[in-house]
């Protein structure tokens, strides 16, 4: 019998990524069509004429959203987006998802059918099809599990490692309004459960709740780059934040980086709301996650034709690793880019 | 804001297929590539030169794993089986799996390390390759998500609604042990639960404990029918009980069945445990699940080289729709077939 009391190294030790490196340490390749296993957004299979490429994500409820003052519909929603946009950050074109759950007996039919209502809106927008799934009870609260298929053309595909020194980091979008939303709706969500009387105003912050009830993802970048013919060196989508994600790409590829404080894309509202609530509106870029925006590098030899890309900005340029992963103040000071905790993720 | 404590139909009414059937009514195929979504094993897609096949699976603690008696290792390699079972049950062959967790504070990277030496060992034993998933914390408990893909020719795939009237029902191995070997572990439990001393005696019960814990699938079987050019008509993993599984493969083949009470293959162990515990061991085998062995339907005319096989036993037959679903007893009385509730799935 196991003693649950029993505890060695706590896992915020390592962080997430941390315990991440550490669980796919033996992954090894024991199918000719395991292209690429863990490490990249989707896993690659190699599927004779193109390759496939499947993704896993889990939402649990109380971590990854909070039912006091999330809509179920737009939680379906935002799962497939959460889901796809791993397909979407290797190039892909997602076709495919299973959804599983496991619900607690405190959701009803109804809500479910909410839930699979923001699903299906999401599949119709973005051309996927619901492809199976799981479900099952759970003692507390709802999860949600996303498997996201997708298929890519051999010499399309965009992983993290392919960046080399000098290439220009590039965003597409703005960044930080989907974490600033979120404090917006804490904030209200609080001030509900002391008083249920309490009507939200949320006026003023239409835009940053939007971003972080129902995302959606920059496919027509997608289609710039397409017919422009750029093909990034690497390409991931930007949910855990954009210190984090750089920094996947920054290892994956061998490089530094060089990112300036000051290209960093902001909304107004963000900006604003980051203020109201005393937070550095960078900071709140860098570490808040769910922007569902790209993040990718192309070599400096295509800056004109970045320059002409709608929705998209370049905030820095990728460097020789001992240079380090940095970003630079408006003054020219360089501190070095971190990238948060397990708790947050 | 929502109100959490609104209720409408509880799930339980509906019971986890009705939900399911309920939730992917609207699943059509907008991606050419979608050969089947929804209601099989896995979903079907179309790359070209052979299928690919992609299923998912929640594991959820206190639902489907109670671990004061279930060693994370352990749990960790019946990740992979529940997840590989659905790819070998549509005649495929599993070569990825992706893992998604989620983990309360309660685990400690020591635990993850043991959960994923199960994964990696079941991984080898089944020329699998980890390729991928997610980790993120949860407020309760350790969640699982398997995602498995395989690939299977486009000639050899073996749904569950090829069956037809006539066609002998075929299970490989014995059933109904899991679930035996489960309530000893519970009874065990219980008693370790109200003293701490206590030293649980499992001798007598090493099979059906096994059985529980560490789950094989019957691949030689599969081996077997390859050798001997048996197509089955369809094919489905034993995983929710014997009475749920045939009641899928009636439902998709459009046929009815009859099953033989005195047919059904019980271990002498599960029989045994079964008496001492009060529980009629052809229910344990209808309704306990967790076998993790095959379910296939095959015309008559293969009759004696079905009988060739070993571990397979022919268990009854497929009748018309209009004949029902029936269990025969050794008097010859027939019984209608159900599939058991929400709460044990």
């Amino acid at each position: 019998m196991n003693d649950p009391e029993s505890r060695d190294t706590p896992i915020e030790r390592l962080g997430k990524f941390g315990l991440i490196d550490r669980l796919c340490a033996g992954a090894g390749k024991i199918n000719p069509g395991t292209v690429k296993g863990p490490g990249d957004d989707a896993c690659i299979i190699d599927t004779g004429n193109s390759l496939t490429l499947v993704s896993s994500d889990l939402l649990m409820e109380g971590i990854h959203f909070n039912l006091v003052y999330t809509p179920v519909k737009h939680l379906g929603y935002k799962a497939v987006i959460r889901g796809i946009s791993d397909i979407f950050a290797m190039n892909g074109r997602p076709g495919q998802i299973l959804v599983s759950l496991g619900i607690s007996s405190r959701f009803s039919v109804e809500q479910i059918d909410s839930l699979y209502e923001g699903i299906y809106l999401a599949c119709k927008r973005y051309n996927i099809d619901l492809a199976g799934g799981d479900t099952s009870s759970s003692l507390t609260g709802l999860t949600i599990g996303i498997t996201s298929i997708g298929t890519v053309d051999r010499e399309s595909i965009t992983a993290r490692d392919g960046a080399g020194p000098n290439d220009l980091v590039c965003v597409t979008g703005d960044l930080g309004a989907a974490y600033m939303g979120l404090q917006v709706l804490e904030r209200e969500g609080r001030l509900f459960g002391m008083d249920k009387s309490f009507k939200p105003d949320l006026t003023g912050y239409e835009y940053i709740i939007e971003r972080q009830l129902k995302p959606e993802f920059p496919v027509d970048v997608l289609e710039q780059l397409r017919e422009k013919e750029i093909l990034p060196t690497s390409m991931i989508d930007i949910s855990d934040g954009l210190a984090s994600d750089i920094l996947h790409i920054c290892k994956s590829s061998g490089t530094g980086c060089r990112l300036y404080y000051e290209k960093i894309p902001i909304d107004t509202e963000t900006f604003n709301t980051a203020e109201e609530f005393g937070i550095d509106p960078v900071v709140a870029a860098l570490n808040g996650g769910d922007d569902y925006e790209l993040l990718f590098t192309s070599p400096p030899a295509n800056y004109s034709r970045i320059m002409e890309l709608k929705d998209v900005r370049i905030i820095g340029h990728l460097t020789a690793p001992e240079q380090g992963n940095m970003l630079i103040s408006p003054e020219g000071t360089a501190v070095e880019l971190k990238a948060q905790g397990w708790n947050k993720l």
